[in-house]
């Protein structure tokens, strides 16, 4: 089964994802959580918005929460290199008959809103204000010690698809599951820019939706420490999956669901990817250990819930792979 | 419903819970086990039996494997303070007609096997050889790097019964979970004499039986860097449950079997119950926080498996908790 | 050289170490420090008083500061096993000529002043307060996690005079250092009554003065923690020493001055001393690892400063220890 | 003062550094260090070479140690990104008038070996073997659990020219200490290619000389482990400095000598760098916690002492700053 080739000299170049956009129902309940229970640190708020950024981040804000109706996940953010990058970039989707458009954002430069193949709503930028550094102001850590926005995770109708996507814009493969048959059939995959194992992933599902996405803390014992705060400070039933250790990427993790259900991962440890030569690492879709090494199954929530973007009708996927769910 | 109140002047002294006494099947895959993986320290082996301690123990044991047909429980030992408490503890289970009796182990000074009021076998001593101190020797250090045995934990068919026959004994109770009836009944609980949570705790279920025993480990990082280990050096299937947080003692679990299938628990944390004004803390039975702080069921096999002792057999429990398994 | 042999039946029942009294100039600046960097809980404050505890203390303060016009200890405090060991330990100090009265202490049952043979000003008592318990209330935890009151350690004019003082109410000697002399001297000593290394320290050095007390702590990552929140809220030079390994006790150690000068130690790891038969250890003031099993000295400062007590003058000691310091 | 601005279309494309070659007088001994001690895996061992590497790396190699009669540093090695890049790269070379030449190296695919504007002796290669992926064979962690190569640091008699140099190369500046004069000069400069804090750092002092080469590890428990280890199983001598934070890159730190005396700096935490507006952070000369946020100063051998390179004379710094050294 072939898997795509690194691109080295993508159409434009997209450094790392950067942030999400996400709608909330109640700002107040929102920073309870994000800010005194994650750790997550306001850099600005209005009556409508709120912005978030981890303890390492310099860029004025890799989480925004605005108040909306209905909990959606309105957009994934990306910084690209260059000014010319995100002209290159309008160019690019415009010919694919892909939505792209400039528009005006608090706190960033020119931003290209577009949407990827599979229906994914996406934000490009090349700058955004600069915030104080706080990496080491120690006295303002808080929960679980989150340093930095890490990866976005996609529910996706064809994985495939959305792999020769992001693929053909320079993310390179690190890890992927497929079935065991004579014409495999890859049923997630995880993809990088910034040389960690993934800035995307996709997972076989109803899509498009966004799975979640991620924050990396320095060690397991803060997200251990998130757990005892969050299961005695009324957030137990927010505790989705996890602690534990994932295969795929060797990540110590924790899923957890804020008050309006979107899913945050909390995640420790990672490796790098820099290498031209890298070798993308299969897994069989019927090894359990991908999912967790220690072998406790997910709950079928995660395999089922996610957060769709406005005005965008979810379809069922392409393939279907039975998860190992736990009940 | 009363609780047992505290004996300060109890009939002989015990000091702490000292060892376990099994036996298994094949030694050469328990000390792969108990050495290679856990990181116990191995003693004395001969032909047909196993000696391990901890890495901050002096007593020459605290885990005895001896080679035997079928894996069972043989004895679970306790330190006195004196010769002379041997004696009296020998007159106060024969007044009670329980067996008593001196016989003679390898390494230990006079000991007295003996049988409680539920019948789990006993053994209790006052000298055991001295072994070399490794507590500053880190480059032994292996595996979860347990540091002393912490406690045993009994299926009992009558906990009230087992709880006031170590009552009498000068254990003191710390934490117990009670039905939420007009006449409550306990359902578990657990008693001290070194000053920690726990040297005994008492399980309503098929009795009597030895549900696990326990080492602590400094600190919850060594317990996950365990899971790993045995995740994939072949002892994935023999991770029972955990990690996590007890609601009941505070302690971060992890509950492995070994290959004969006894139970051990690695725990870190704890904290100190030696003040004489100390109160129980209960639980209700229906509070799903007391197994687990945050939430996650344990697998039906830990309610009901167990090690039973040689002829002894096992009987029902008087009451019936119905437990909130996995399944 | 002789050293103390254990009394297992003392004239009366000291339990463990129980808090500190202190005098401190400003009160705002002690809660700062404690409560905020620390990581302590306020039970009480009123305009003269703060009552400090640990997370997992149900012991209403293990710390009290007083305004006062010098930073002086006022009283080490211990508890007592019953109301009669308080009136056993009246007539003992009596019968010794040493000062013991009853007062009236806020929050405290029936308390007993005292004087040990060195000078050490002490407070007895046997009922406090009981306070909620938070061990599980984790979104209240604070800066290092101090878990509870440890130890108290003291500059004595005559170490052996003081271990011997203690050694006769019950408290047990774990580990001491001593001259390499023909006729050894002891220059300190550890003695514990609750089963871990220590409740009191002694240290050969102007006296009587105290050294520090201790909090325990989880890990040493809570310490390290705490050395980067120090480090960067204008705490840097508060940290004396540290952080770092005893050889003695094992303890991963780091030595902070409040901002009037008394040092506290924060402490994790330690060991189990309960068993009878535990035989102390030794290590020669010769052998650097004793104080840092890495190797880096203290500064002199740590050998050289401490908190006076009241209307008590300080005197040389007996044998003169010269220390290893930095400079 | 200007700093380089950043080269994003560099002459050749250095991915990032790669590995060490040392030679030592006894691999007997290194092996005993680097694998018993540190935790790096032996891949390759043959009678006058030891071929090391981390527990994440999938190249064959991050040190390589050939026996010699002087403990010099041979090469530092950086992966490139093409074969083509080498060719780029042995013109840019050659066009300067600096050595270089395509030599055979084992394990290596085509190896360039130059020499920097500075004298430092490099080696570049495109392809390497590829080795067994260990990362979740836990059961061979051992030591610090060093996951990969992270950076080398150099003395250099001219810290501007060679940042210059690098700078031309494509590696971005992310911190660097100048002094506080109208006319300010660079003391030292960190610089990455990868998107961590650095993969070079030059030092103002005796050059060209390696000063020390790095590995990342996943935690500070980590490194507190592998101190304690090294202080108990002889290596003590061999602990230089730390464990610490430093300012600069916010790493938690340990400064070790292997048994020839070249250092090695374990290390924990980072941050990203890969955002193209990434501003560098300058530290005042003056500011101590530059070096160390905790604020304990390095002993002078860690100011003065380096491995030097064979054949290559050393020489006096263009400008002297006085450091703050322990003694």
């Amino acid at each position: 089964m072939p898997i795509p080739q690194p691109v080295f000299d993508p159409p434009f170049n997209i450094v790392r994802c950067s942030h999400a956009v996400l709608r909330v129902r109640d700002l107040d309940a929102s920073r309870q959580f994000y800010e005194q229970t994650i750790g997550l640190v306001v850099e600005h708020a209005d009556r409508d918005t709120l912005y978030f950024r981890g303890l390492e981040e310099r860029n004025h804000h890799s989480l925004v929460l605005k108040r909306g109706p209905e909990p959606v996940a309105e957009r994934l953010g990306f910084q690209v290199a260059s000014e010319g990058d995100l002209d290159r970039a309008h160019i690019y989707f415009k010919e694919r008959q892909l939505p792209a458009e400039f528009v005006e954002v608090p706190f960033q430069g020119r931003t290209l809103h577009a949407v990827d193949s599979e229906g994914n709503r996406l934000e490009l930028y090349f700058q955004m204000d600069q915030a104080e550094r706080i990496l080491q102001q120690y006295g303002r850590y808080r929960g679980c010690h989150p340093q930095r926005i890490d990866h976005f995770n996609f529910f996706t109708r064809d994985v495939r698809a959305s792999m020769n996507f992001y693929a053909a814009l320079g993310f390179r493969l690190t890890e992927y599951t497929s079935s065991d048959d004579s014409e495999p059939r890859i049923a997630s995959a995880w993809m990088h820019r910034k040389g960690s194992v993934h800035d995307v992933a996709f997972t076989s599902g109803q899509g498009p939706r966004l799975h979640h996405f991620a924050y990396w803390v320095p060690s397991p014992l803060n997200i251990i420490h998130l757990c005892d705060v969050m299961a005695t400070t009324g957030f137990l039933a927010n505790m989705e999956r996890g602690p534990g250790r994932h295969g795929i990427s060797n990540a110590f993790f924790l899923y957890v669901r804020d008050p309006d259900g979107h899913r945050i991962e909390l995640y420790a440890s990672d490796y790098l990817t820099v290498d031209p030569d890298f070798a993308p690492i299969r897994w069989s879709i019927s090894d359990p250990r991908r999912q967790t090494l220690w072998g406790t199954p997910a709950p079928r929530s995660w395999f089922e819930e996610g957060s769709v973007f406005p005005n965008t009708p979810v379809g069922p996927p392409k393939f279907s792979f039975a998860p190992v769910a736990a009940d």
